[in-house]
C-alpha cells in the first residue's frame, strides 16, 4: 500500500492507473476509521482495481463553532486499517495544497442542501460538494463509495455527480451500527463510557419508529411524538435539532410513511451533534 | 471524424481512449466557428491524440436579456470546418440533457469573476464554469484550449482548473484577428458592411493604446482618455461599458502600465456588445 501526500503525484499516479485499463475506486474520508468507513474500503474493493482511500478532514465543511480543531486523528491506525481493508493507495493531501491562499472557487448544490443538516449547519455542503469534486477531479474514479449514515450527504453528492456528469458509479453503502445500535461515528470518540449510553437514544428513537410502522401506524405526527419520548427516556436533557420523515430521493417531507420515507435524526449528546437514520417500510 | 450527441457515449469514448493510454484534447465552444475558434483545435491537434471540440449554446451563462436566441448556428458548417482542423469528435449534446428539469449544481469562481465582464454580466461566469467543469467531467481531457479574445473567461477557468484539482494542461491561445484588426467573433455576424466598419472601434482603440505606451506613456487615465476619443472617432453613437488596465492574472486594476498590463473593453455597437483586449509590453 502507497501513502500520497502531494496532489500532483495523485493525480499521475491514477492517470497512469486509468492509461493501463484500471478501474479506480474512491472512498474518501475525514480519517480515524471505524468499521463503518472499512466496510467502504471493502466495497471499493470489490468493484475496482486501485483502491483509493482518501484522508483529508475538510476545514470547508466545518462552521466556526463546530469541532474542527478537536475532530480525533489517528493516521497510523488508519493506515493499518485501510492495509487490511484492501487499501491500495492513502491520499493524505495538507490543507494548504487543497485550499491555497488564493483558493476561490466551490461547487454548491442549491436545493437539496436547505433541509435537514442543510437548515442547521448552512455552509457544510457547499464544503462537502467542494472536497468530494476535487477529489473526483485529482482522482478521476471509475467508482466511489460513501456511507448512508450520511443520507442528505449521499444524496447531495449522488445529486452533484449527475448534474456535473462524472462517470462515477456512485454507490451507498448501509451504516454499520455497533453490537447496541449506536451508529458508528468517529465522533463516538468523544464519549465518556456513560455518555455513550446516553448517545443510544438516535437508535432508540429509530427503532420505536420501525416498529411503530410495523404495528401499521403511518402518521408521522404520531411517530415523531413517541420518538421524541424514547430519546428523553434514555437521555432527558438531549437537544434534538429535528426529527424528519422525507422522501429519500428528494427529501421532501411527507405526513405519510410510505415505501420511500426515512426518518432522519440529528441530537446533541453532551456537546455532541450526532446524526442518524432508518429506512421504515 | 465522429459526432456524439449523448453524455453517456461522450464519457465512454473519452474512457476507452484514456484506458488505451490516448491523450484528450478539449476545445469548448458555443459553435459558428470562426478561424479563432479553429486556431485552438489545431492548436489541441498538436497536443493531443483525442482532439474532442464541443458545441454547446450554454443557457447558463446569458442573461435574459441578452442574446441566447438569436444566437447564431451553423452546424453542418461547423462540422465541416472541425474535421479540416483536426477534430476527431464533435460532442454536440441536447440542453435538455445538461440542464435537466431537477438541475441545481453550480460551480463558481468568486473573486475573479466580479471584475469586468462579471460586474456587467453578473451571472455569466457561473454558467461558463458549471458548464466547463461538466465539459471536463464529461470528456476527463488531458489539456484543454481557450482562447484569448475572452480574456477575463481564461482567467477564471485557470483558476477554476487549479482550485479544484482538474489534471487538465491549461492553454490559452492568442486571439485571431480580421485582416483589418476586428477580433474575429460568432457576433460579428450580426452586423450589416457599415456597422461591421464602426465595430472596428475596440481595435483602434487597442490600437491607440499600444502607440501612445510604445511612445513611453505609461499613466493608464491618460491613455483611456485617448482610446474613448478613438472610439467616439470611429463610432461617435458608441456605448462603452467599460476600459480597464488590469494585472494579467489577477484582474487587479492598475494605474500605470506594467510588463504584466492588459487593456479590456467592452463596447456596445449597433446592441451588439463586443469585448476585446491586448497586453501593452
Amino acid at each position: 500500500m502507497r501513502t500520497v501526500r502531494s496532489i500532483r503525484t495523485m493525480q499521475n499516479v491514477c492517470r497512469e492507473a486509468t492509461a493501463r485499463g484500471k478501474r479506480i475506486g474512491l472512498v474518501p474520508t475525514m480519517g480515524f476509521l471505524h468499521e463503518g468507513h472499512l466496510s467502504l474500503v471493502r466495497r471499493a474493493r470489490k468493484l475496482s482495481d486501485l483502491v483509493v482511500v482518501t484522508i483529508f478532514i475538510n476545514p470547508a465543511q466545518f462552521a466556526p463553532n463546530e469541532d474542527l480543531k478537536k475532530y480525533p486523528r489517528d493516521e497510523r491506525g488508519d493506515l493499518r486499517k485501510i492495509r487490511d481493508a484492501g487499501g491500495d493507495v492513502v491520499f493524505i493531501p495538507k490543507r494548504e495544497d487543497i485550499y491555497p491562499d488564493d483558493y476561490e472557487t466551490y461547487v454548491t448544490v442549491e436545493k437539496l442542501t436547505t433541509a435537514l443538516e442543510g437548515a442547521s449547519r448552512p455552509t457544510h455542503f457547499r464544503g462537502v460538494t467542494t472536497i468530494v469534486a476535487k477529489l473526483f477531479n485529482i482522482t478521476r474514479p471509475d467508482v466511489a463509495v460513501f456511507g448512508m449514515k450520511d443520507y442528505q450527504q449521499a444524496i447531495v453528492l449522488r445529486q452533484m455527480t449527475k448534474d456535473l456528469g462524472y462517470p462515477v458509479k456512485f454507490v451507498v453503502a448501509p451504516t454499520v451500527r455497533e453490537a447496541d445500535g449506536l451508529a458508528m461515528s468517529s465522533r463516538n470518540k468523544y464519549f465518556t463510557p456513560s455518555q455513550r449510553t446516553e448517545a443510544r437514544c438516535l437508535f432508540f428513537a429509530l427503532r420505536t419508529a420501525r416498529e411503530m410502522v410495523k404495528a401499521g401506524i403511518a402518521d408521522c405526527r404520531k411517530i415523531e411524538k413517541e420518538m421524541r419520548a424514547a430519546i428523553k427516556a434514555t437521555y432527558p436533557t438531549a437537544g434534538i435539532d429535528y426529527i424528519a420523515f422525507t422522501e429519500f430521493s428528494t427529501l421532501r417531507p411527507v405526513q405519510e410513511i410510505r415505501k420511500d420515507t426515512i426518518v432522519s435524526l440529528a441530537v446533541k449528546v453532551h456537546g455532541v451533534r450526532l446524526i442518524d437514520n432508518m429506512k421504515l417500510l
